[in-house]
């Protein structure tokens, strides 16, 4: 098998070397030469020059899998793809599209006769070695087509992929993934915040955390991952008290708005991220102000 | 090595098992003589009587485990078994105890010189097998004579127990262990909710939870245990939205407020079990009647 792959970052860069390990062909293509060049010396990748260079290179029913930014850039990526596929071919988004999205460029796409899978891809930079674990989207043909290749990317033939359902479905299942992923990492920082605070007990960070891996109802792999780096570090001092957030844990808290159900850790742990981000804290200047207009209580000045 | 275990239920019965599976002599006690007897069959524990019975059937430095619900029982067993110990025994409070009642008790035996150690105990049913994870505080004289039971029951000799500080610091950690249990959980149940409620999708939780036990970033023993459940039944119809709680997920909470520390996720967490707890919803009543008095919006009713 063959296909194309359009974005070559941490994520698609290293999909397209799992890939090519287990003897799928890949033409990649990325706006930065050097990492085009890097992956065709070191994991045997075709390079291409262009979108239009990496699409020429495929025969027969063309793949095209796209590891790009989810908005515009996705969005104009897969537009300037319709002239260059005919019908039978399939795009796949493999980034983290907002899943109504998806389920419009599906629908645009089939109009076309140009088949379309959305990929939610988790696994980080850990899924080269390990596996990525893959949530799609698709229709029953189009799942059947991109089976091996969603095997060879996955940590095995049977383990850690899925076609879930239909178009939208994939970028879906991924979104709450991602807003479950908030959820417990904001329940396990707030918790180890609480053990640090703890001064008269002096608590080792690393101990603690290195020992939850073992029997505890909390491991998991977030907490391997924390453990490893508190070993080396539990000041923090070099870090910045500030969470992004990119998209899905955005979305995960209008979805249950829009299904009128609760989900208040996933509401929270999400605010949690907004607040780290916002240095000017307008509102606890307003509520400073409160406190002094009605108790006379003392203002706290820059 | 030999230490008297006084109660057996689901944790202390095979917390017994396990030290005389690992070569520890164990004399058990429990109100239950059939689960005693059970257990001295099976797994060749001394049987005991009573608790005066069990101490009398140690020698030397006397070792007494309490596997015992936290509260009056505790507290109650602990002065019971003062006048039956001597100078440089020990008592384990292996139990769920609030960590303030354990450094209370740790001062009060130390006056008569009988070392305490409080073991936060993590593991549950599959602690048996698996072997438990141990949050330990006490002195280091105590922390010393222990160690070969705690290896015994911890996973292996090396993981998954630890000597975290002195007397309370035990059962601090497991305390805020179960805090970050409550969010995690809370989060998982959360994003699952959404998945169930997006019917144009059908989508299948069992698919989805176990796909996600693999490469995917919440990847946790919480999601193996759920996955598992799911695979039977993921309708969930003969069990209640009724959630229980136990003690340290409100600690860590009261913690939180005395460190005046924010811990949003924790706290919300416990709060929706509380929620799930109340069947009146009187502040859904207030909420009601005061959107009809001031909109005239109309109220539902029994």
């Amino acid at each position: 098998m063959k296909l194309a792959m359009i974005g070559l970052g941490k994520m698609g860069g290293n999909m397209a070397a799992r890939l090519l390990r287990n003897k799928i062909e890949v033409v990649g293509f990325d706006f930065n030469a050097t990492v085009v060049n890097e992956i065709a010396a070191k994991e045997g990748m075709i390079p291409a020059t262009s979108v239009a260079d990496a699409v020429s290179k495929l025969e027969g029913q063309k793949i095209v899998w796209m590891m790009l930014p989810a908005g515009e850039i996705t969005e104009n990526q897969i537009k300037d793809l319709i002239p260059l596929l005919s019908k039978g071919d399939i795009i796949v988004d493999g980034g983290n599209s907002n899943y109504k999205h998806s389920q419009r460029r599906g629908a645009m796409l089939a109009e076309h006769g140009i088949g379309f899978m959305d990929s939610g891809t988790s696994g980080g930079i850990w899924g080269l070695d390990n596996g990525y674990c893959l949530m799609v989207g698709g229709s029953p043909e189009v799942g059947a087509t991109m089976t091996p290749i969603l095997q060879a990317l996955a940590p095995n033939a049977v383990d850690g992929w899925a076609h879930v359902g239909p178009v939208g479905s994939g970028h879906f299942t991924k979104m709450i993934h991602n807003g479950i992923e908030y959820g417990m990492m904001q329940a396990m920082a707030e918790g180890l915040e609480l053990i640090k605070g703890k001064e008269e007990f002096n608590l080792d960070l690393a101990q603690i955390t290195e020992l939850w891996r073992h029997g505890s109802v909390v491991r998991s792999w977030l907490l391997d991952l924390t453990a490893e780096a508190l070993k080396d570090d539990q000041k923090l001092e070099a870090i910045a008290p500030y969470v992004a957030d990119s998209g899905e844990g955005r979305w995960t808290v209008v979805e249950a708005v829009e299904q009128g159900v609760a989900a208040p850790v996933l509401t929270v742990a999400l605010q949690a991220r907004f607040r780290s981000q916002d240095s000017q804290g307008y509102s606890y200047k307003l509520l400073s102000m409160m406190r002094n207009a009605f108790g006379g209580h003392a203002v706290k000045k820059h």
